[in-house]
């Protein structure tokens, strides 16, 4: 009987999704996963084929994760157009992916000290991708003259540690569209750079 | 026998740090007060007198936490100054009391769904304060003329959140030195406002 454990299965994609509710809950550290499975209405050793350990589920959730918002990053942006529509374009795209799964992004961005040190390193090209491409965009458009920055890397530190902390907080009594949100912060990029 | 729970004694002092350090490990949801009593080669019937239960540790680190953040932010307002530097002083000590007290931070600022709703309703004030006390200076040098804004709400929760979120990954391996991030988030919150 031939598990392919990295095929993205629905049951997969499940476990996933009761591991993200679990640890939002408890902590990564405060989880087992027996618990989870339990979520599932399943045993520990059901589980076991698709993820071997909490670690192994926490990886898959981060790497899921990086992937998708690198997509919608990527797929936000309009090469076509000037920069300052890339740009808000780009960080809409960045707060909202934050708004909208920001059980998942907590995750993400909080419990990556769980890795083991193989894993991290497997991460954190995704997570230069992802800086790299906000930076590419900035830098280009003041290349062009239509940016002003005093330091690209501190607005591009500043751009992104806004938007994932949108994460900790969304949704709060006065932003609950991840879409309006987007708009806001686009509009806060836009502040930086000109 | 009588023990002021509420003194701030060296002994509670020493219990709410082993706490932080537990949380910082182990998250809220995976220490015990057991585990955080061990740190200190202390049984928890010990603990018991200072702190009956781990969600009142949390409760006293994120009142004291949010305490001393806001005495940071009072201590560093010179009022008798510009707005702009008001404003680039308050975000200054804002964004190094994150960086400084990185792992304390991460507790108060994530773990607060661990308080009771009473507990919660203590802590509220002290963050309205600590909004009000940017939004004050920010809405003054708007009246004054010096800053120029779109929407004063988005602009001190862009600036909240950016300092906030430093404690998630201070220090990095660009910036070690909470003095001179605070610079960087001075510089960061002038644009914003300009």
């Amino acid at each position: 009987m031939a598990i392919d454990r990295n095929a993205d299965s629905a049951a997969a994609e499940r476990m996933r999704r009761a591991a993200i509710d679990a640890f939002a809950e408890s902590g990564y550290g405060g989880t087992s996963t027996r618990q989870i499975a339990k979520r599932l209405n399943m045993s520990a050793t059901a589980m076991y084929p698709h993820y071997r350990s909490k670690e192994e589920l926490l990886y898959a959730i981060a790497l899921e994760g990086h992937r998708s918002l690198l997509a919608a990053l990527e797929a936000a942006d309009d090469p076509e157009t000037t920069f300052t529509e890339r740009l808000r374009a780009v960080v809409s795209a960045f707060a909202a992916w934050h708004a909208e799964n920001h059980k998942q992004a907590r995750v993400v961005q909080y419990e990556l000290h769980g890795l083991t040190p193989a894993h991290y390193r497997t991460i954190a090209p995704l997570r230069r991708d992802t800086t790299e491409f906000i930076a590419d965009i900035v830098a280009a458009g003041v290349a062009a003259g239509e940016f002003e920055v005093d330091n690209l890397d501190e607005v591009v530190m500043a751009i992104s540690s806004l938007c994932v902390d949108v994460c900790r907080w969304f949704p709060s009594r006065k932003h609950r569209d991840a879409r309006k949100l987007g708009e806001v912060y686009a509009g806060v990029a836009e502040r930086l750079v000109r």
